[in-house]
């Protein structure tokens, strides 16, 4: 009981300052997360009277289960459903604050003369709102319910998507010291395919889990098995090279699906509000005052810098996604901040020592400023476009109008689906199963050196290991590759429908159209099988047995076809119930 | 984000076990305790295929938090109005089971060769039972409001503050080697002192400080408060000597007496199980199997005794106490158990370096059989209590029903205050009142050293500094110090009127009653006076210049007299609301 006293000593002087923080804060009406700042800073290693902290490790450890917490708890609020639901103005709207805040973040940077990966970071440290201040300031405001909220969570949603593509990119620039155009896509879509394959078995799976759990009634069970899945999952996540804040984004979207959404977040609450306050607090720990100052006037111009740049390059993406002005200005001065994803990317850039000390400082520093502001400039959204209204010249408040009537006259469509959204449907429905499939070669690809070891007690010569190893992908993902080559031919069929017409065709109309049908498909399946063959590179038999493995899986197909369909369809089935059923209250 | 996979791993390890653990075992019908020891054996260092954990140290801290919160809650179900009520029997049942176990445990240790301070551990560790498991299992068999459940939970209230008592008596016993009576007398005396103090001063401040920061409807405010106060309150009793456990567990029976109670306990019960998994796997990872092999006839004589003893004890004090043999049974064989505590009294013996590695094993095999036989024996307890009945001789039956009927004639009180009872309140309220006395004449005396030194800028000559000292503890302790005369003096006017009877002291007798009641305050005083003086050598002034204090003291205190009265009065006052106040459903 007794060797942990160092410990406790730590946990004790944070907590109990953070108690006593949270409670000064809270009577100034200032956010919370900038008093557990305030309060690292106080017992932190560069202000005086003393060095309260004995552990700095174990506390940083704890802090780091902070971010787990946070970021499962932004993944439990991120929910598939709703983002279908704001769909495009979220994400015109976030996408041009990102580009623009990357842009304006990687010049301000070269203004100062700091070098490209510090600015490169900068860029990347500006371009993400802070969600946690926003639900805060806009519950506190008693504004949650109204519809520009709803728009700004959707920003938010998208946001966080993209922090976790531009953390991943950020990871592979600060290796590799550039970002070529192949790097980027590749990584891109390797991120992409884990996403979509993470998503598809987890929903899948997980929910259908804590289904079983849940009937036990037992809230320590519950408990117990969502932080089974959450750390073990991001544990994986960890293994493939990909940070935790990821693999417990991914899950916490995962679980989002899950009927007993509401039991979770709420046993999850208390853990995450105990750690994210250690974690805030360890953002103070790391701040040295003095460099504050001597980087005041950075500090100044970014803090600057942000406020205006988010308002105006997310507001503008609003109007231009067809808000009306009041949304827009409302929308760009509830984001204008930054927040925990920015110390997340500032402390990536410290870690993986690519970036100057300096910057982690400027960042926690223009995040307190921006926070600070965010109240304020919220209610300030109302008075100030009736002001800029006034001031506006009728010509140009005229083609603003105009714009808003056209983009709306555009929009108004009946509700049938159109062939336009027809097929999305369909290519989204291949594009998941390619990637089932993709993953599934992948998969046994990496698994190789272990298995072949095991293989090896009963296949001695290595090509036939090989083809075992091939042939078991191949069956796996047959009910996956089948689904392909259906969606593929209803697309070829629709879009050959469309296409060939009697007035052009004349009487080769239908003989072209069933060219047409059985050919894509074939041509297509052809293609699936180079990809197939080229991500599994490292398992593909030799040509003579590659045929002979194909021969036999035809075979098998022809045998398991109907067998394969009713499978694919019962998980379908399952993963549109999981995603149609509501959560319990 | 990089430097914490280990732990993380070590994290995900532990938790996704521990949710697939906790699964299975509810389905076998089994504790989830004994899963979670399980799985500990599993990933543990002694266990094949290879070793799991990479960062014991970070796990056994996450483990020792466990501790923390399993404390702190059971503080919080432990409540002094609650303790009032079941009283008497409760009293009577748990010592009978401490003292008997801890003679069994002792003989046992003996008979099989063992050290002296091994078999003192092995009786400590043999005489509590476990709260945890027998909350669960009386809530999944459905019977925790029955009448005799009642009973036990006051029982296990008895036990948590005697366990506590002799925790610090064991560190005591490991570090001189021996116990004096002497040495228990002053360490008990401290315990006493300490644990008044905590409570008086801890209900006066925590429940107002609670229902401050509960005003703003944030839980995320209410906990990290929660928190703060409970570790803050850890890190002043660690730095006293005690335990980190006695810390949490009285904290929670501070915060027990809050209104807010159920919304703490609410917010602290995911982090607990969280924990207190962790904590159970950590106890697995210290077992190592093949000790359990080669002490297999220990475990299993200890395993016997453990169920008989505590049957026979337990169950024989609930009987002499008043109930009938049913109830007795019935509270017998429900806490025929060892566990929590056991571990923290084994691993104490382990972290002194005072008991053998091979106790904590044993300790742990013990208490996973007696678990694991708990929910059997209290479902066996009716039939067998029926068929014991049968089997007794006849004038055995006679004797325990006279036995039965002889002691509820004794208890049948009219419900008036009785002397007997008015007396022993009084006597109450001047021991809180002295703790007090006592406890801020001790800290002034600690803090000397510090002080003297801010001191020494004003008052150079170290005699005068103690009185400065002296008399600010003075000062501070008068309303304690008048309550203490005031209450002493309506006990003396109580007690010459029942013992001074005209029958014998004639025409005296008024003047007699006159002379005990103003002489008994004045020699109590003297008393208080050189018991203070005895606590606060360090700081007493020379003398001389004490008698000036002490007529400045009294010349003071006739003008303040009032005051002191008004302010004793408002702080019985609040500490009674407290008390009396119903924490909100």
């Amino acid at each position: 009981m007794h060797h942990g006293i160092g410990f406790i000593q730590d946990l004790a002087v944070v907590m109990a300052l953070a108690g006593v923080v949270t409670v000064l804060f809270h009577r100034l009406k200032q956010p919370v997360v900038l008093g557990y700042i305030a309060a690292g800073v106080i017992i932190g290693p560069y202000t005086p009277p003393f060095q309260l902290i004995h552990d700095e490790q174990t506390i940083q450890t704890l802090g780091e289960l902070g971010v787990v917490f946070l970021m499962f708890s932004l993944g439990l609020e991120f929910s598939l459903r709703k983002l279908f639901k704001v769909g495009a103005t979220a994400i015109v709207a976030a996408l041009s604050e990102i580009v623009l805040m990357l842009w304006i973040g990687y010049e301000i940077g070269s203004a100062f003369g700091w070098s490209s990966m510090d600015s490169l970071f900068l860029g990347a440290i500006l371009a993400i709102s802070s969600t946690t201040i926003i639900v805060k300031a806009l519950s506190e405001l008693g504004l949650k319910r109204e519809s520009f909220a709803q728009l700004v969570f959707g920003i938010l949603i998208v946001e966080d998507i993209l922090a976790i593509a531009m953390l991943v990119l950020l990871s592979g620039i600060a290796q590799t010291g550039e970002l070529s155009a192949g790097v980027a896509v590749v990584t891109l879509g390797k991120l992409l395919l884990f996403m979509t394959v993470s998503l598809v078995v987890g929903i899948l799976v997980v929910p259908r889990a804590l289904n079983y759990v849940a009937r036990a009634k037992s809230d320590e069970m519950l408990l117990v098995s969502v932080l089974g899945f959450c750390f073990g999952f991001c544990l994986l996540v960890v293994k493939l090279d990909y940070s935790m804040a990821l693999g417990a984004f991914l899950i916490g979207a995962i679980m989002a699906e899950s009927r007993h959404l509401h039991r979770i977040e709420h046993l999850i609450a208390p853990l995450r509000d105990a750690f994210s306050a250690i974690f805030f607090v360890t953002i103070g720990l790391m701040l040295n005052p003095t460099v504050l100052l001597d980087y005041a006037w950075p500090i100044a111009v970014i803090t600057v810098a942000v406020i205006v740049g988010k308002i105006v390059s997310c507001g503008l993406g609003t109007f231009l996604a067809g808000k009306d002005g009041r949304t827009a200005m409302r929308v760009g001065m509830t984001v204008s901040q930054i927040g925990e994803f920015s110390f997340i990317i500032a402390s990536l850039g410290l870690t993986l020592k690519v970036t100057s000390a300096f910057l982690y400082p400027i960042a926690v520093a223009v995040s307190a400023l921006t926070t600070l502001f965010t109240p304020y400039l919220i209610r300030a959204a109302d008075p100030l476009t009736q002001r800029l209204g006034r001031a506006m010249p009728p010509t140009l408040a005229n083609v603003f109008s105009l714009y808003g009537q056209w983009l709306r006259s555009l929009s108004t469509g009946s509700g049938e689906p159109t062939l336009f959204s027809m097929t999305r449907r369909i290519i989204l429905q291949i594009a998941v199963n390619l990637a089932l499939v993709a993953a599934i070669f992948l998969i046994v690809s990496y698994s190789a050196p272990y298995t072949s070891t095991v293989l090896a007690h009963w296949v001695a010569s290595e090509p036939m290991q090989r083809v075992v190893l091939w042939s078991i992908a191949l069956v796996l993902s047959l009910p996956f590759l089948v689904a392909v080559y259906r969606k593929t031919k209803s697309l070829a069929l629709l879009l050959a429908e469309v296409s060939v017409q009697p007035a052009t065709a004349g009487r080769f109309t239908s003989a072209i159209r069933y060219a047409i049908s059985d050919l894509v498909p074939v041509v297509s399946m052809v293609g699936v099988f180079l990809l197939v063959a080229a991500l599994s590179g490292s398992i593909l038999p030799p040509t003579g047995l590659l045929t002979v493995v194909l021969v036999c899986a035809a075979l098998l197909l022809a045998l398991v076809w109907r067998w394969c369909v009713k499978i694919h369809a019962a998980m379908q089935i399952a993963l549109r119930e999981t995603f149609e059923e509501q959560p319990d209250p």
